[in-house]
C-alpha cells in the first residue's frame, strides 16, 4: 500500500515549526507494513491542497493529510476535500455534541465559529477526536483512501492509535507484521554494526534489521512485512544471537524507553530513586516522571541551580565549590551524599556541568558534565566532555545517566 | 522567488529523523525574504530524486536539496543529477584534496569510495564543505536555481551560513518580507478570532494574519512578501490596534518563547525565581533552564514526588496532607511558604495536580491541577481541570504556570 503523508500548514514553510507529524506517521505506517513513499508540506490554501491531493493520487493508494482544521479563517482543508468530491457540507450531530460539551467543561462561550467545527464534507466518516474539537476525517474515493487529521500533535496520535490505526488495518492487504526490538544504549552505531556484522549478513532475505539511533540509543529492530509461526521463531532465534552478543550494552528486549527500562528495572528492585541535577536543570526527572506509574519509585529531585542551593540544601561544603569549582568531581561526590540524605532514597544521581553558550574555561570548557550514581554503598563518578550545544549537551548527560545507571547498577 | 525543498532518505520517510534540515532552511529563507510554497522528503533513488526535480522546476525558481550525498551505493543524488543536465562527471581537485586532508587528520585508510566525494557533475560550482566530505553544490538551469547540500544537520547549516548565503544574495529578487509577532497566552484561537474580527477583516490584501497556536499559546503573525517601508508602517498600525485589542492577553510583541518573555521580565525587573513542581516533573524548570543565562534569576526547583518530601523538605503539615489531600489549594500554599523559604526567591511558582492516567476521583478527576504563585506579599492559587492525557496536563500545567505569573506579577 504506497502512502503520502501532506502536512498543512505555513508554520511548516517558514520553518517555526519542526514536522514532527511527519516522522510519527512515517514511524507508525512503518510498523503497520505501509510503505510512505513522500512526505509533503504545503500551504494552507485550497489551490495547494487539491494539488496535492490530485498529485498524491497518481500514484498514492493512501493520503493521509494533518493540519488545516482549525476553526480560523485559514484552514480551509475541508471545503477543499468538498470541493474536490463535489459533495456538500453537512453538521455532524456527534462532533457538535462533543465541541459542546467541551466547551460547557471548560466554562466558554461557544461561538458560531467553534459550531463550525462539527462542519464535515458529506462523504466524510467520523475518526472522533476526544482530545479537541477538530474530528479527522476518513473518505474512499475510487478504491483509495484519503485521511484528514487535525495538525495538533497529540490530537493527531491520539486518533490516530484509536479510530485510525483500527481502519487501517481493515484495508492494509492482511500480510502478518513481525517486529522484535532491542533496545541498547553507549554503543555507537557503526561499531555495533561492526560487532554484528556476521549476523546481519546471514540474515533471510524476507527479515530485516534496522538500526534507529536516538540520542545516545540505539534500538535494533529485526522485521518481518509478511510473516508466519515459523519466520517469528527464526527471528526469535536471531533476537537471541544479538543478545548474546551485544549483552553489554542491552538495556531492554521490548520496545521501550530508556527511561522506561530503568523504571521497571527500579520497580522490580524494589529500589527508589531521587536526583540532584545542575546543569540538566529538571530534563531527567521530567524524562522520568513523564512515565505513568514514576511516583512508584521516583521520590523527587533538586534542581540546584544557584550554587547557594547547593550548599544549603544538599550540604555541599563552601571550601569545595571554591576550591574545586561546581563541576567537579569533589561536588558531585557532595550531591550525592546530600540528595541521598535529603530524599531518603535507596540509589541517587547528580549531575553538574557547564551546559553553554558560556561558562566554559580552557581546563573545563563547555559540554564538561560530572555524572554520579551512588547507592549508599558504592559511588560511581565520571566526567565526559559533550558538545557546544546547550540542548545537546543536556540531552547527553540525561541519557548517559541513565546509562550509567543501568550499566552499573541495575544489571 | 518561488522555492521548493527536497530532503532525499529513506530515514525520513521511516520516521526515524525528523526534519530539522527543513525547519532550518524554511527559518533561513523566510528571512531572505524567499517565499518556501512546498517541501518534499523523497525515497534515495534516481526515480524520485529526477521526478523531484522535474516536478519542482514546474513552478519553483529555485530548488534546494539535501542529503543523498554519502559514498555508499544508495546515494544517487550526484548521478541522477548530471544525468538531468546531460553532463559528465569531474573530480574536483580542491575538494579531493580536503577530502585526503580529512582523512589524513584522523588516521584513517582512504578507499576508492572516498575519492568519489570529490566527483561532480561537470556544471557544478562547488559550495566548499569544511565541515565533511561531501561538497554542496550550485547549478543554474534556464535560468533557474538547484543547489545540492549534504543531509548532516551541521554540515548544511553551516554550507548554508557562509558560500550559500552570499550565493543566494546574488539572484534574489531584492523583495523585502516583514513580519510582525505578538504572543498571546491563555485566550483559544477560535475566541482570539472572534475578539479582533473586524480587525482581521478590514486587512488589505497584501497583508497577511495567521495564528501559530502551541500548547496554551497562540502566536499572531502579521506578514507581507513584498514589504516596503510604507507598508511596515501599516503593519506596525495594525499591530497595535491588536495590542490595544489583546492587552490583557499579549506576553511578548517579539518572536520569543513564553519561557523566554518571563526570563526576560523577571531580568528586567531584577527578581528572582523558585519552583516546587509535583506533577509537572521538572518539566517547568527545564523550559526554563533550557534558555541560556536562565542561571541569572532562576535560583532551582525541587520535584517533590513523593508526599513525604512535601512534608520534609517543603514542610508542608501532615495534618494538611491527610485533611486536603495534596492537590488541593492548602498544599500548595504551603509548598509556596516552603519553596520561598528553601530557596530564598523573590518569587515562587508551586504545582500539585493528577497528571493522570490514574489517580483522579470523582472531586478531582484526572487533569485536576492547582497552580500557585507568590512574591512573599500575595499569594495566588487557581485551580484547573484540563484533560485526560498526561503529556498534555504536564504542558499545559506548566504553560498556565508561566501565564499567571505573567499576568499576575510581572505586568
Amino acid at each position: 500500500m504506497l502512502t503520502e503523508i501532506i502536512n498543512i500548514g505555513d508554520e511548516l514553510l517558514i520553518g517555526q515549526v519542526i514536522n514532527s507529524n511527519a516522522a510519527y506517521l512515517g514511524q507508525e505506517l512503518n510498523a503497520l507494513g505501509v510503505k510512505v513513499f513522500k512526505m509533503s508540506s504545503i500551504q494552507d490554501s485550497k489551490d495547494e491542497i487539491l494539488r496535492a491531493i490530485e498529485e498524491g493520487f497518481l500514484r498514492a493508494d493512501l493520503l493521509i493529510m494533518t493540519g488545516g482544521l482549525g476553526p480560523t479563517k485559514d484552514d480551509v482543508t475541508k471545503k477543499s476535500i468538498a470541493e474536490l468530491f463535489g459533495v456538500g457540507i453537512r453538521r455532524d450531530e456527534n462532533v457538535l455534541q462533543h465541541v459542546q460539551e467541551i466547551f460547557k467543561k471548560y466554562n466558554r462561550p461557544m461561538l458560531d465559529i467553534n459550531m463550525q467545527q462539527a462542519d464535515v464534507p458529506e462523504n466524510a466518516q467520523i475518526l472522533f477526536n476526544h482530545w479537541g474539537t477538530a474530528p479527522g476525517m476518513w473518505f474512499e474515493y475510487k478504491g483509495k483512501y484519503l485521511v484528514s487529521l487535525p495538525g495538533v500533535p497529540y490530537e493527531m496520535m491520539n486518533i490516530f492509535q484509536n479510530d485510525l490505526k483500527t481502519q487501517l488495518l481493515k484495508v492494509i492487504p492482511q500480510n502478518k507484521i513481525y517486529h522484535r526490538i532491542i533496545l541498547t544504549v553507549g554503543m555507537g552505531e557503526s561499531f555495533l554494526a561492526k560487532t554484528i556484522e556476521d549476523i546481519e549478513d546471514a540474515l533471510p532475505e524476507y527479515i530485516k534489521l534496522a538500526y534507529l539511533p536516538k540520542s545516545g540509543q540505539v534500538r535494533l529492530r529485526l522485521s518481518c512485512y509478511q510473516s508466519n509461526d515459523a519466520i517469528e521463531q527464526e527471528i526469535e532465534q536471531i533476537a537471541l544471537q544479538l543478545t548474546e552478543r551485544l549483552e553489554s550494552v542491552i538495556v531492554a528486549q521490548e520496545d521501550v524507553t530508556l527511561p522506561e527500562a530503568i523504571l521497571n528495572q527500579l520497580k522490580a528492585k524494589g529500589l527508589s530513586l531521587s536526583i540532584a541535577e545542575s546543569c540538566t536543570g529538571g530534563f531527567l526527572s521530567h524524562q522520568l516522571t513523564s512515565i505513568p506509574g514514576s511516583s512508584k519509585v521516583f521520590k523527587g529531585s533538586l534542581v540546584p541551580y544557584d550554587n547557594a542551593i547547593k550548599e544549603q540544601v544538599l550540604g555541599v561544603n563552601t571550601q569545595t565549590l571554591a576550591q574545586r569549582g561546581a563541576v567537579s568531581e569533589a561536588t558531585v561526590s557532595e550531591m550525592l551524599k546530600g540528595c541521598l540524605n535529603l530524599f531518603q532514597s535507596d540509589i541517587a544521581i547528580a549531575i553538574s556541568g557547564i551546559a553553554g553558550p558560556d561558562g566554559g574555561t580552557e581546563e573545563k570548557p563547555v559540554g564538561t558534565v560530572f555524572i554520579g550514581i551512588s547507592n549508599h554503598k558504592r559511588e560511581l563518578i565520571k566526567r565526559f566532555t559533550f558538545t557546544n550545544l546547550r540542548q545537546v549537551n543536556i540531552e547527553r548527560s540525561a541519557t548517559q545517566a541513565l546509562a550509567m545507571l543501568f550499566q552499573e547498577f541495575l544489571r
